[in-house]
C-alpha cells in the first residue's frame, strides 16, 4: 500500500517492478520491455514521480548525430523508503533494515531464550527499535521469515518445527507488537524472491535456489512465478531419495538428500561422540579422510538431487546456498561431480552458482518480501 | 489458421478455448470465468459462430420464478473440422482422425519397412490418404508426434533415437507430402497436451502425464503452461537416480529409474536369454516370484520417481500411463508403494491416475496439438 492509501494501475506495477529489478531504463525500452505505449509508460511513471519512488536521471549522452533527443533513463530512488526484514529461527532473530532496492543499510540480531510466540514477539518488538533508529519516519512495512510451513496470503504460521509453532497468526501478532504492516513468507521462498528480484535471478523466467544447513530446501521459479505445490508442497529436494538403501530419513524414507547431506545427517555419518558439525568441518580440512569422505558424499547427493530439479524442470540457473556452505570448500566439487553425472543431456548445461551465504541474507530476503508486497500490492 | 485466413483477437482465442475444453457454457459463466464483459463475450462469439465452430444450444429450462432469461449455452460444433494426428515411431506410423473435441472417429496403422526421411514420408503420405476418406472436404490440419528432441516452433527434429534422425526439417517435408498445415511435437508433450485440453490436465493449473515403456517420460504444466526447459530439456524423469548403486544407464550414470523400469532394463534383470518384454509379463503373472520381483523393484523405482515430482513441483495431479502399463496389474501397487513412501507430507495427497494407454492414444496427442494450434494461432 502506498502513502495515499491506493493501489497502483497495473501498468504502473508494470513500470515499477521493472525499473526496481532491472533499471535505471529508459521510457522507450520500458514501453517495448512491457508491450505498451510511450503514453502508457509515461502516464505509469507519473504518480511514482510525484510520491518520490522513481527520478528521471541526468539525460545520457547522444549517441550520435541525429540519434534524437538524448534519453533520461527512469530509476528507484532507494532511500524513499525503508523495510525491515527479520528472519526467525528457533535460537534467534536476525534482522536488517534495507533501502528500496534491498540493500542492507543496518543490521542486529538477538538470542531467543525462549521460543513461545509471547516471548518472541517481545523480543522482535524490541529488535524492530532497535535496528529503526534514524530510519523511522520513512519505514512502514516489515517483511517475517519463518522456516516451516507459512501460509502467505494470510500471514498464518501453519506449522514450524524448530519454533514448535502450531497456527500462529504471526501477522497479526506481529502488526500489533510493532505498528508496522507486517508480510510473512516460509524462509526459503523469501531468499528465492530475494533472489529472483534483485540477484541471480533478475529477468530469468526459470530460476532455482537451493539452501544447505540443517534442512536441504529449494525455491523454484517457472514461468517468472514461485511455485507453490497444489497441495501446499513444493520445492522439498531434501526429500528426493538418491538411494534406497541409503540411511533413514525423520520423514519415514531412506536416502533422502537432506538423510544424507543434512548437518545433523552429516554429524551422524561421521559418527564420533561429541564432535560438532563445525568440528567435522575442521576435521575434514584437517586431512581426515573418513570425514572428508562424508562431506564427499553429502556433496554428491547435493549435486544428484540438483540434477532432478534441472531434468525436471529445467531451470535457466540453479543458485545453491546457505549455512552449510560455510563448508564450501568441502562441499563444491562434489556438488559439481554428482550434478555433471546426473544432469541430462542440455540439462548439464544449466548454470550452477555455489555460494556461501552471508550472516543477514536471510533477513534480507525477508526485506525482499516485503517490498514485493508493496510494489505488487 | 482459420478458413478466412485470419488469426483469431484474444478474446476470441480465450472464448473458443474456454467452451472447447470446458464448455457447454453460458455467456455469464464465460465472462465471469474469463474476466471479461458479457459484450465482450457475444462479440467474441460472433465470427465463431458465423464460422460454424460455435453454437448456441437451445435454452436451458428457468431454475425459478424471476430467474430472468434462460440462458442458452455455447458449445463447439465438433464435427465443423477434422484434424489427423499420426505417432511416427521405428517400426510403425498410427494415425487418427478425430473432431474438433478430439474424439477419435476413425484409425489406421502401418508397418515401416524403413526409417529414412523418404520412406517415412511416402508412408504418410498413404496413410494420410487411406485416413481422410469423407474426411477430407474438412480437414486441413496434421499434427506429427515424434520422439526425442523436437523443436515444435520451427517443425524441426534435431534428434530422435528410434528414428535415427537428426536435424529433419519434418514441418516443411509433410506439409509437400500431404498438402495438409502441419505441426510438429515430441510424442509425451503431445500426450499432455491431450490430456490438458481434453482429458484429466482440463482445468489444472499443474499437472504431469508419466510415461512409462521403453522410456519413462514426463509432461509437465506449470502455472497452465507446459514446461520447456530454459535449455532445452525438461520432464526427464528417466535419468532421476534413486539407487546410487543401481545398475547402470545409457545416459552414463546408475540407478536412473529408466535404467530399473524401462522396458529393455526389465528384460535385463530378468536376465533370461531370450525371454521378452511380454514373455517377462507373462512369467510374473503366472507366479515366478523372481521375474515378479524385478516388476515390483521397476514400479518402486517409478514410484519414486514420481513422489521427487510431486516433492518439488506439487502438480494438482499425476497421471501415469504408456505402453508399459499393459502391465498394469505388475506395476500398480508398487507404483503406489513407492510413491506414499517417498511423498513428503501433503505431497502425497497429489492423486494419482494409473491406467493403460489405448493403443491410438499417442495419435490422439498428435491431434490434439494441432487442434490447439488451431485455437491458439
Amino acid at each position: 500500500m502506498f502513502p495515499d492509501g491506493e493501489a497502483l494501475a497495473p501498468a504502473a506495477t508494470a513500470v515499477f517492478t521493472a525499473v526496481l529489478t532491472e533499471g535505471p531504463i529508459s521510457r522507450v525500452a520500458l514501453a517495448r520491455r512491457l508491450n505498451l505505449s510511450s503514453a502508457a509508460v509515461t502516464k505509469a511513471a507519473r504518480p511514482l514521480i510525484a510520491m518520490g519512488y522513481l527520478e528521471e536521471q541526468a539525460a545520457t549522452e547522444r549517441t550520435g548525430p541525429g540519434a534524437g533527443r538524448p534519453a533520461s533513463p527512469l530509476a528507484i530512488r532507494a532511500d524513499r523508503e525503508f523495510f525491515v526484514g527479520v528472519k526467525i529461527t528457533g535460537d534467534e532473530l536476525i534482522g536488517v533494515v534495507t533501502d528500496l532496492r534491498a540493500e542492507v543499510r543496518t543490521s542486529a540480531h538477538r538470542r531467543l531464550t525462549a521460543t513461545g510466540i509471547d516471548d518472541v514477539l517481545t523480543q522482535l518488538g524490541e529488535l524492530v527499535n532497535e535496528l529503526l533508529g534514524s530510519f523511522r519516519p520513512r519505514t512502514r512495512h516489515l517483511g517475517l521469515a519463518v522456516s516451516g510451513d507459512v501460509d502467505h496470503a494470510t500471514g498464518f504460521v501453519r506449522y514450524s518445527p524448530f519454533l514448535r509453532w502450531h497456527d500462529v497468526a504471526l501477522r497479526e501478532l506481529a502488526e500489533k507488537a510493532t505498528g508496522l504492516t507486517v508480510t510473512v513468507e516460509n524462509d526459503v521462498k523469501a531468499l528465492t524472491t530475494a533472489e529472483q528480484w534483485f540477484g541471480e535471478g533478475v529477468g530469468a523466467d526459470s530460476f532455482a535456489l537451493v539452501t544447505v544447513g540443517a534442512g536441504i530446501g529449494c525455491g523454484l521459479i517457472v514461468g517468472g512465478r514461485l511455485v507453490s505445490g497444489a497441495h501446499g508442497v513444493a520445492g522439498e529436494i531434501g526429500h528426493i531419495s538418491v538411494d534406497t538403501n541409503g540411511p533413514a530419513c525423520h520423514c519415514g524414507s531412506r536416502g533422502c538428500v537432506e538423510a544424507i547431506a543434512g548437518a545433523d545427517a552429516i554429524v551422524r555419518a561421521v559418527g564420533r561422540p561429541g564432535v560438532t558439525f563445525s568440528q567435522a568441518v575442521a576435521l575434514a580440512r584437517s586431512g581426515d579422510a573418513a570425514v572428508g569422505a562424508v562431506f564427499a558424499r553429502a556433496g554428491d547427493a547435493i549435486g544428484s538431487g540438483i540434477a532432478a530439479v534441472a531434468n525436471l524442470v529445467g531451470p535457466s540457473r540453479i543458485v545453491v546456498s546457505g549455512e552449510g556452505l560455510s563448508a564450501y570448500d568441502l562441499f563444491e566439487p562434489h556438488i559439481r561431480a554428482g550434478f555433471q553425472r546426473q544432469a541430462f543431456g542440455a540439462a548439464a548445461d544449466c548454470s550452477l552458482s555455489i555460494r556461501p551465504l552471508p550472516f543477514e541474507e536471510w533477513a534480507r530476503g525477508a526485506a525482499a518480501v516485503s517490498i514485493k508486497a508493496l510494489v505488487a500490492s
